[in-house]
């Protein structure tokens, strides 16, 4: 099963490759990773995303919480949250094909970040869903260049209510 | 000297943790990690915002593509680049001050991507600059949550002409 795991740690050198090292250690592969300043710059949180067997996840958040830096451990995955994404793309564009691009990043709401007489990249947030169906819309253009943030998830407040 | 790495890499167990190791064996503190897929599923990229002396962080970004795994290494402090991070945040919001919550919301294009009865979470894409700026704005209010993805950066296509 999917999990999205947030992880709060204070901001020093190793943290990042020690838990990492933790998920490789039981042979899972990590999907999406995000890491960010808090309002406190000493202070990071990431965002994990992996697959794998529920009780060993189980146990990893275990040895995580254990972990020196470590401040919290929260497995989203049974709550209801937000998670977004966000992609910048850079996209070939022919004098024939422009309109129909821009056209998909307005349906997309996308933000246009920069601009070459044959390129186009732009920037588009959103749920997995949203990002897989503008690659895929997107792709028969030429993409040359893609960078893709991992996932942020924040709680959705009414959880559970 | 602030370097903005991009580094490709095939998407097996343990290469996170490598690279991190890497940065944190020599001393350096990640600032902002992403990693996200690419267009090849079995393929990612990872933007890493570091710090540090110019020569070392040459040496690492050597170290780096000798690492199994590892693909491209490319550090993008000397080129002409567009970096984007995004956040979500969750913010306290009484009767009084909403309309000027959604207000300074409107002025950072943000989306509200979750809403109850005393709060609102943001989604806010840009520039560390337009990040930091809608933080310090929205910071009085009462930030009860946050999560910030790493940077992603993506080389302007007229870099250099």
């Amino acid at each position: 099963m999917r999990h999205t795991i947030t992880i709060t740690v204070e901001n020093k050198f190793g943290v990042l490759s020690r838990v990492a090292g933790l998920f490789s250690g039981r042979g899972f592969n990590i999907e999406s990773l995000s890491v960010g300043e808090t309002l406190d710059p000493t202070i990071s949180r990431m965002t994990i995303v992996t697959r794998g067997d529920d009780r060993i996840i189980e146990q990893v958040t275990k040895q995580l919480r254990k972990l020196v830096d470590v401040i919290k451990v929260t497995d989203l995955t049974d709550s209801s949250f937000v998670d977004r994404e966000m992609i910048l793309v850079k996209i070939s564009a022919t004098e024939k094909n422009k309109a129909e691009i821009l056209r998909i990043n307005e349906i997309f709401r996308g933000k246009i970040v920069d601009v070459s007489p044959t390129t186009y990249t732009f920037e588009i947030t959103g749920d997995e869903g949203k990002i897989e169906a503008f690659i895929k819309l997107i792709k028969p253009f030429g993409v040359k260049e893609i960078s893709r943030t991992g996932k942020v998830a924040i709680l959705r407040e009414m959880n559970g209510e």
